[in-house]
């Protein structure tokens, strides 16, 4: 029904997730009516990043250099390496602005549902990093779901057995939290997991 | 925090209609990580569409054409003059089989609240369509909505104006609908609109 060339950007734009046929239709309607240079924006941005984006050879996110500048940094301590699954929670961590040392992302997480397992996920890559002879410590920051759980356990198997030291971030009730309204699950772990208060 | 190829994606992906920072970020996400070449396919067919897609003289639908195939088919009814507000209410009038005339696709509606008026509808491109001497009747199809009532309402003034026969899609309770279920507008609407029965 439609012309050959809108068929083939409506095509086009179901590689976005969450887009189906019908979205795909509306959005591309949309470019070609109201937002022509938007859509030529859009073009040379894809072009452009397909060009300049790959991955940082030392920690794997996403940089237009062959290091990126937080693993070039002189600043940033060497010996702590913190595993995260994307850039996005990379982000959140140095917003906690409680974190110094550098990063290891994984760009994904172990997931056999969708295919995903240990070699997919290069993680021979985070072991290479994890006994450069610098790291002292590797901090698992993966999600708490089943998925994160599960790299955060494969990780920490890989890595202990080459005598490297592992730590994970702690679960348990959250900053401003009330008991009232958390989780039985989250409020059961911290129960497990709690600690020793040093007297002051 | 991102490099600034990814920023620009990032930035560019948020003329998508519904796609806030967030979305954009994870799309742009996905596309670097996990569909190289469904981005450079898009890419392609953004570039491809601009080029190629306009809009048809006569009809006024995506096209890449001068004149679109139904417009220059010989075998329509050139004395019927559909009107509706986009291409795909145009595929669902065809998918009937119940028409055999033409369309003139407005693409959009008269929207006040939007800022679009007759002008920004190129309203007179439809009138100079209406009267070209061949068009007897024009058919009102564009949706049951307020905006949509009000642009019928615009162009059945402005088309009677010029003496040109104009009529309206029936509204009333739909085929295999049951009355229990219909909202009490639309059962208003049919019992206002009922119609003579022929008798057989």
């Amino acid at each position: 029904m439609n012309p050959s060339g809108l068929e083939r950007l409506i095509e086009a734009l179901r590689c976005l997730p969450g887009i189906g046929p019908k979205s795909a239709q509306r959005l591309a309607y949309h470019l070609m009516q109201h937002d022509r240079p938007g859509a030529a924006r859009l073009g040379e941005a894809i072009g452009h990043a397909l060009q300049a984006i790959r991955h940082c050879q030392r920690c794997n996110t996403f940089t237009e250099l062959e290091i990126c500048e937080r693993c070039a940094s002189p600043r940033r301590d060497a010996s702590l390496l913190c595993v995260v699954e994307t850039p996005v929670d990379m982000n959140m961590m140095e917003q906690t602005l409680a974190y110094q040392g550098l990063y290891y992302v994984l760009m994904g997480k172990i997931s056999p549902l969708d295919g995903v397992g240990a070699r997919q996920l290069a993680l021979d890559r985070l072991l290479a990093r994890a006994t450069d002879g610098v790291v002292r410590e590797v901090i698992l920051a993966t999600n708490f779901t089943n998925e994160g759980e599960a790299t955060a356990h494969y990780i920490t198997a890989m890595l202990k057995a080459r005598g490297v030291g592992v730590t994970r971030i702690a679960r348990g009730v959250p900053v401003g939290g009330e008991l009232e309204f958390v989780d039985s699950g989250t409020l059961a772990q911290a129960l497990r997991e709690r600690r020793n208060l040093e007297s002051s």
